[in-house]
């Protein structure tokens, strides 16, 4: 009788962060698209734009000026999701259980350069936006359990500004995703006596099927587990916990790979690639937790060219994520890809 | 001090249904949007369309014609991602979790018109729906564990081919949304020896403060827990289990509810109305299962207008979901609108 080959039969694969299960059909790749296709997004934009709220020297929204910044800038979300006052509040009944939240969302550009995402910009400008999360971390650690580093990029990720920027959402409880994370990497500890995702880039080294890319100090894979198209996780070499704890050697070989990472993106559809993409570290709620390891995801939506996307929606709202490549596919194609801009002049 | 109002402060929800939170952003909604707009769907579609290969004696992508169908049309996905035949196989290392599955899948065309979606068709074609989706249920149970039936409606929702239909998934395993679940239905009811979905039901009658319609059989509400601006949970009123267990008052009914839910949802932005829905009932493991009681969501995309959605991106993928308008807000609105459909000549 037939033999498994996961690049050919339908199966489930595991999440062992979530707890969560993905469905893989590698077959399926090969049905034709007739649905909705996006606007490929070739990035042109000017270094300026005088309608743009997020570059420097222009009024925002609520009618404040930006700086003449030189460098990233961070300001308060004009409409911020959560705010830093407001009653405390909390009903426990099972069906109708609420807990008021305080916290606050800022927003971080990444250059003044309107036209240059985190794949064109110079590694030192990279450098400066991950010291700029260090510093953030750093600051609202003191006040939220929880700091939220993410980047929504391209308009098909919700993304209403071009301008390259990120946000940041702190909050004082453990956000629904986080609190399973907690759960899992725990749950591995004390099964097996050491850290998750330690162990997890030791094997993915050895095996070595679905990294993407690597430096002294930071690794790239496709993990087992993806459940969008060309997702990766971003993980340290080393045992870090949180974000504040990186250092100068670590923080530049960090700039590096994600250049590398967001290049080979833009590579693969010859497309300015969107993507949601945010960081995960241990809670900062004074405990050591060797437990967590500091870690990045990238969740980009295209399947198939620059213009037909993975759509989560009937049986993945209901049942659980589908994917029609295998992550292995995934990673051979972008491992394949040239690491130099698609756009840079050589 | 200031005292709490949910329709000012930001506070967190929680789903009983899953064990996650929601984060509600109440006072968000004012932001001005200058992202993605969708294209309006006016859902102005002929009867029949010579290109489309889901209308009746066309041909599909696998050569094969449909029939002259009258009705409903039931057929295997040409490009199935599940398959009734395979290996099977599993390993259980903790950290390259796999699983073999195998099941189908099938797509179910509601009526030969093309140019109608469900709100439009009449209640008998609504039913005849509906006993379509217990036959499958009744036939493929025989099978597989679950059975999820489900409809993406709208380009913007990854459907694939305007004419209407959904589509029906059979597996093996109980997939990851399905499996919470069970988990939370089964501690509730060992908890208070009541089924939650009943009592739940109970509460939103007394509150009325979130049902949007209602019959002698079913109920409409925004739930308590709602994620996506306007998702609604469609509930029996008795404590049916299982699709398959309707008799021809409850079916007549629920086609009834669905019409009206659906036409509801195009009056709100005199468009097609997006959204995915499924049905989720007590698994087809052969034993009775006084904790589950049958229910359907409808999770939709449009936020403010029928061009401008709800991302759940960056902050939703890393950390939890994310609204802007309050449950009740939602609810008050879809209430107020009149029941007639807005493209139906008085
Ligand atoms: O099967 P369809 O309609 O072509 O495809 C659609 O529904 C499926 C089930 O929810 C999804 O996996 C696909 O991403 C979506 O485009
Ligand atoms: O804050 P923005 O960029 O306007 O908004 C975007 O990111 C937020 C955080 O992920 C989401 O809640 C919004 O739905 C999305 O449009």
């Amino acid at each position: 009788s037939e033999s498994f080959d996961p690049t050919e039969h339908p199966h489930r694969r595991r999440n062992p962060m979530t707890g969560e299960w993905i469905l893989v059909s590698p077959h399926r790749a090969k049905r034709p698209w007739q649905g909705q296709s996006e606007s490929a997004d070739d990035g042109a934009r000017p270094a300026y734009d005088e309608s743009c709220y997020l570059c420097a020297g222009n009024q925002r929204v609520n009618g404040e000026c930006n700086p003449e910044y030189r460098s990233t800038f961070v300001f308060d979300n004009d409409f911020a999701a959560l705010h830093e006052q407001g009653p405390d509040f909390c009903s426990d009944d099972p069906l109708f259980t609420l807990a008021a939240e305080s916290g606050c969302s800022r927003v971080i550009c990444f250059s003044p350069d309107h036209g240059k995402t985190l794949p064109e910009l110079p590694a030192e400008q990279i450098e400066a936006v991950i010291r700029c999360w260090q510093e953030q971390c750093a600051e609202l650690s003191a006040r939220y359990q929880w700091v939220q580093v993410f980047e929504n990029k391209g308009a098909v990720m919700g993304c209403s500004n071009p301008h390259p920027h990120g946000q940041i959402w702190a909050q004082n409880q453990l956000p629904t995703l986080v609190a399973k994370k907690c759960e899992q990497f725990s749950l591995y500890h004390a099964q097996h006596a050491s850290n998750m995702l330690s162990d997890y880039v030791e094997r993915e080294l050895a095996l070595n099927e679905r990294v993407v890319c690597l430096n002294d100090h930071w690794v790239v894979v496709v993990p087992y587990w993806a459940a969008w198209p060309f997702e990766t996780l971003v993980l340290p070499r080393a045992p870090l916990m949180r974000m504040t704890e990186l250092d100068d050697e670590q923080r530049y070989r960090l700039a590096d790979i994600l250049k590398e990472t967001t290049t080979r993106y833009d590579n693969l559809f010859n497309t300015s690639f969107p993507y949601s993409m945010g960081w995960h570290g241990a809670p900062f709620d004074g405990h050591d937790h060797p437990e967590w390891l500091l870690h990045a995801h990238f969740f980009p939506p295209l399947l198939r060219s620059a213009t037909v996307r993975k759509f989560m929606v009937g049986y993945e709202m209901m049942a659980e994520a589908q994917r029609d490549i295998t992550p292995e596919q995934a990673a051979e194609r972008l491992r394949s890809l040239p690491s130099l801009h698609y756009k840079s002049k050589q």
